[in-house]
């Protein structure tokens, strides 16, 4: 593995020069390490680029890591990753990226993600998503994640995008059973010219299935983000989704979420608020001695905590 | 003016055998009935079917009603009414909508209303719509309305659906100037296999202008009710918008509201729920003594009020 991806893994999945139990490291669409647990079992797949995960049921306490960087110019790296999680299982799954890009070519990381959750299944899912170098190609880092929670399952779904990707375009699609339960925290951060997209289909099938849905961004510079959701409660369930966002400079943002009810029983809630950094919260801030950028930095680091 | 007519005018324009000031009755597609006042100036348009009404500036205190009826089947009445209201007016405009239909055929009204409010001009703008009749035809009311205020000017929209009506298309597209207020109250009630659709579109253009839309719905029976919206802030703005729905037996609603933040001051907000009355809110009013179906009765006549 090369320098600039073990620097990314660093940050991207706490890389500590090891990885403990399972690990899968993909590096410019090749793979640069990889460890099966007696629990975990990473397979190639047969017909796609990508890897099969298979975590055990019952399986407790593990964490699998399966970054993914690409490290120059002119990659396009597509990669299919299947979780298969047995029933009961309860692990953390980490899936950092990281694109480096020195030239005029685009760099790219595309991998679609599925997740079979059987029942009773707990899974964290933690995903970093970072972008620099210095050249004029675009650095992109598209994910496509397609959610299966069965009976009583629950996927917890932590995503940051840290900085530095030029473009985005982020789409998860769920679909829960009886009870099962998906909790969503993204945090999308943009500058100068950077277009991010974020795209969640959520459909509640089972009855007490529950969605929480919080995305928070920030938009600096000249910098587009779009939020698009859509849940549809179609049994008794809960449903919520809240999206914030920061405006900084000539940021601009778009929200679109939408509610579809077609049960009696279905409860759907949404909130959504854009607008910059209320003035009295940056002074607040200077009189106990920061500057105004300062206040702002503070104010945004707890925004998207 | 037929009986049909006059019972409609009743309930939705207030109507008590005579009205007071400038009025237009609209009846099958034809003119009913016509004053125009000193201040207020109503023309048969010469291109299209419709009216001009022609407000002069500083008008105070003054309603002018124009209310429109179909009343069989086999009717499709298009009519375009534009209103120009001149600088420092402060109206009421009383437009209710009544559509019957015994037979097969459908029976449709279809009015295209443009306001165009001058500076610092105050509209109150009061619509019910309301369908009955024995026939299998449809009853539709589909209106078009688009709204365009100039500096300081303010237009309440206060909309009502009683009940009755088949099918109907609710279009609303509004333009702010600087200071300039919109404040909408939309209420509509669907039943049986009822089909209604709202879409409203606010373009906040000038510096500091504003709107409030407020959105509530009871979908019965099997009927199904959509919402939409995009509020856009161009400007330092404030836009508010709130989809409440309750769902009642089969119905369905979908709401989708949209937000587009591209100014650094524009500060959008938006929330929605969709659910159903809760158990406790009917067990406490039947604790008082009413039946389960004059409690729900009550709950639903409170959130629509």
């Amino acid at each position: 593995m090369n320098k600039i991806t073990a620097e990314f893994l660093r940050v991207v999945s706490d890389f500590k020069g090891s990885f403990q139990g399972a690990f899968n490291i993909r590096e410019n669409g090749e793979c640069a390490g990889r460890q099966s647990s007696k629990n975990i079992k990473i397979d190639t797949k047969k017909d796609l680029p990508g890897i099969d995960i298979h975590i055990q049921p019952g399986t407790l306490g593990e964490t699998v890591y399966i970054p993914a960087c690409v490290t120059h110019t002119g990659v396009d790296d597509l990669v299919y990753n299947d979780f298969f999680v047995g029933a009961g299982a309860d692990v953390v799954i980490v899936a950092g990226c990281g694109v480096h890009n020195d030239g005029e070519g685009e760099a790219r990381h595309n991998g679609i993600h599925r997740f079979f959750l059987e029942k009773g299944a707990h899974v964290v899912y933690r995903e970093k998503h970072l972008a620099n170098g210095s050249g004029a190609g675009a650095k992109r880092i598209d994910p496509v994640t397609e959610v299966h929670l069965a009976e009583d399952a629950c996927l917890e779904m932590d995503t940051v995008q840290l900085g530095g990707v030029d473009s985005t375009l982020r789409k998860t699609t769920a679909e829960l059973d009886a009870r099962a339960r998906l909790l969503v925290r993204e945090r999308i951060m943009t500058d100068g010219a950077e277009v991010a997209k974020t795209d969640f289909e959520v459909t509640l099938t089972g009855e007490d299935s529950g969605v929480d849905l919080i995305s928070r961004s920030v938009a600096k510079g000249t910098s587009h983000q779009e939020f698009l959701s859509c849940i549809r409660g179609r049994n008794r369930c809960s449903g919520h989704s809240e999206c914030d966002a920061i405006l900084v400079g000539n940021g601009t943002v778009t929200a679109s979420p939408a509610l579809e009810a077609s049960h009696i029983d279905a409860a759907l809630i949404h909130e959504a608020a854009i607008g910059k950094i209320a003035g009295e919260q940056i002074l607040k801030l200077q009189t106990l001695g920061l500057s105004e950028e300062e206040a702002e930095q503070q104010i945004i680091s707890g925004f998207l905590k």
